[in-house]
């Protein structure tokens, strides 16, 4: 592959000729790149490979993956994301951040979230935290230095996601899910906190009823000691009409509204942010100064890069092509086999109701758990059990892996020793 | 700057070229952009400055920065960094990693810890984090979740560490600390944890006295649910001596051994490691699952990288050197006008009494706060009061600035309308 010029570098880099010409001398002394004589500068033949898209991962984990909760990975990203901390280098004289992490990042989120989302913010109620588990400790931990001792929690719900309560000596309570989501019959005023994933239910995938939507904005806004934590982890992908809006913009005082890049970039970035009500911006600044000291600044710099230049959300419009894609793929292969995955209005995860045939898959699953990765649903309830399911997601095999994972997926739940779901 | 065509844009944005200049007029009627005949759409001259790499930071900060607790920044530094992130990145399909973090990682700070500190450990005791504050949470809540629930805490200590074990429902006492370090005569088999920084206190600058060092070994060792945690947040820097060896190796198994890049690279890097004993590392694991997520896997690698070629440690002995320069330097500075700094064996700050001259210092501190940044002791003293000082950071200035900020200390500690200090 050849480099553009050190002219064009320049020019797209924003940084002097000479640095361009010095950082090629050392890449080529160092074997990177290739110097051939009047063709140009090329990336060394040693290193292409580490460069391509077809990597196997050396870590084991099951052949295919359909474990929910990660994005597609990709060298692609990869590249956009170092290319962005690079830039966020280059300028890193200019940070300007405070408790909250830094001001370009949360001005570029206001108005994203505005934009993407509907939510109802601005930049000084916006704090920066490593991802949504550090976003809950921080949360709990500002609630609870105000006075709250109680949170109800829907069941199921994300694998431990009440432990960051507990540690802040939270009472939890269960909202039990049904088809309209979360059950909020039993809140009353002795509830200071509730815990939801109101765009898209996980790991079940329906979403809030707006009759419920009202009624838990009615509740916190008759009580004021009341907040919403809104999980909205994966509302930028929506597939059968526009995104539900956030709930956050029908009480911006009463709502916390929490988002990441875990399912747009990666998980394994541990970026994520808080929108707040005006009252809980010092307290939960408090609890990160004290309890975590933030995010790292350099990528909080290089998202600020990504949504400024618009890479951001041309990455999620690509995505959202390719999960939809998928999304029609996965539910045609599970209907030829006779299956309906509800929750697949949105996300990058499925529930698959195993019906009379669980006992069949689930030895079938345990006896290779090298093959198909998938989750059990009962890994996500705490108190209620359900029927026996599987939660899928879609979005982690690479584009050349997923119709063979899938593949996998229905011989599994399909093979001639099962009885037939019902 | 020229906007690529609306062809161009309709299919890298995948919307209809309509679309595209539909938007393009409304922003050219609302003059971000403008249209030039024949010459194509261009940013309006008044918008492009907001675009321009050369802004100047908007955050003030005060002219000599002396504060505690960061290293020397520079772009060296950052250079660096970020050629290890390039190289991480490139080899990202590697990644092997668990809860604890990255096993690269893990594995070259075990032999880094044991080389650079004397720390007794192996890769599989070790969980890295997002920094000491970080670090704290997590053994808190380990340490709660096997029922400990009571801490002691050397007063003064950093500003706010007490937080992560009362949020986890610790009881903390103080350990007033001497000339010798935190005194121990207190604990007894009631205390379940002791956090101590023996290689150089913070903020006071003492060792812990070998004595004291046997005592509270001898109190973890008899109390099978006594626990050390051992902040060794400068223990790379030391000037007169070789390093104090961590106080770990003498109770691997009863010393929860804490340290990070924030004073070797940058607090803002957010990257820690935890070296446990064996019983803490599961709990230690599930609390930083369930409560913070983890470190970012790219900055781990990175890390990684600096640490297996060497230049880590590189770095951290060209900074020796030139804070063991700093520190000379303002010692003799303030010796010159009959000031003694203690505390100055090793780390990045000292500590200057102020004696009779307090109320001068303070207020002339005080109605110039943008120009001499420094700490005040009280700042981190709990609940036993101390005579007035002077936390001051010798590291942060850049080289060319550092010499113009002892000056701008020494006038401020020594103008004429103040009493000498004693």
């Amino acid at each position: 592959m050849r480099l553009p010029s050190s002219r064009e570098l320049a020019l797209e880099l924003g940084v002097a000729r000479n640095t361009i010409v010095a950082v090629t001398d050392d890449l080529v002394a160092e074997g990177v790149l290739e110097a051939r004589a009047r063709a140009g500068t090329f990336v060394a033949r040693s290193v292409a490979p580490l460069l391509s898209e077809s990597r196997t991962p050396a870590s084991a984990g099951p052949e295919f993956d359909l474990r929910p909760g990660r994005p597609e990975a990709g060298s692609f990203l990869t590249a956009r994301w170092l290319t962005a901390i690079r830039r966020a280098g280059a300028a890193a004289a200019d940070v300007d951040s405070d408790g909250a992490g830094s001001v370009a990042l949360r001005s570029e989120l206001a108005s994203y979230l505005a934009r993407a989302r509907g939510v109802e913010t601005t930049a000084d109620a916006i704090v920066i935290c490593a991802g949504y588990r550090t976003a809950s400790t921080l949360v709990a931990a500002a609630l609870a230095a105000g006075g709250a001792s109680s949170v109800a929690i829907e069941d199921p719900s994300l694998f431990g996601i009440e432990r960051p309560w507990s540690t802040s000596g939270f009472t939890v309570s269960d909202l039990v899910v049904d088809e309209d989501g979360a059950d909020l019959g039993r809140l009353d005023a002795r509830t200071d906190a509730v815990v939801l994933t109101p765009s898209h239910q996980f790991p079940l995938g329906g979403a809030l009823a707006p009759a419920r939507r009202r009624l838990v904005v009615d509740w916190a806004m008759a009580n004021d000691r009341g907040f919403i934590v809104e999980d909205d982890y994966d509302g930028e992908f929506r597939f059968d009409r526009r995104p539900v809006a956030a709930l956050q913009r029908s009480a911006p005082e009463r709502v916390v509204y929490a988002g990441s890049v875990s399912k747009t970039l990666a998980p394994d970035l541990r970026l994520g942010w808080l929108a707040l009500p005006r009252d809980l911006v010092r307290p939960v600044v408090e609890a990160s100064e004290a309890l975590t000291g933030g995010a790292p600044m350099l990528n909080q710099l290089a998202l600020a890069d990504l949504i400024r230049t618009g890479e951001y959300e041309r990455h999620i419009r690509r995505q959202r092509r390719e999960y939809a894609r998928r999304r029609t793929h996965l539910q045609q292969a599970l209907r030829s086999v006779g299956l309906e995955v509800p929750g697949l209005a949105a996300g990058l995860h499925g529930l698959i109701p195993l019906g009379d045939a669980a006992p069949t898959v689930l030895s079938r699953l345990e006896s290779q758990p090298d093959h198909v990765g998938v989750h059990r649903l009962a890994r996500y309830t705490r108190s209620h059990d359900r029927p026996e399911a599987l939660v899928v997601g879609f979005a982690t095999p690479s584009r050349a892996r997923f119709e063979p994972a899938i593949e996998a997926l229905t011989s599994l739940l399909t093979a001639r020793d099962s009885r037939p779901p019902r």
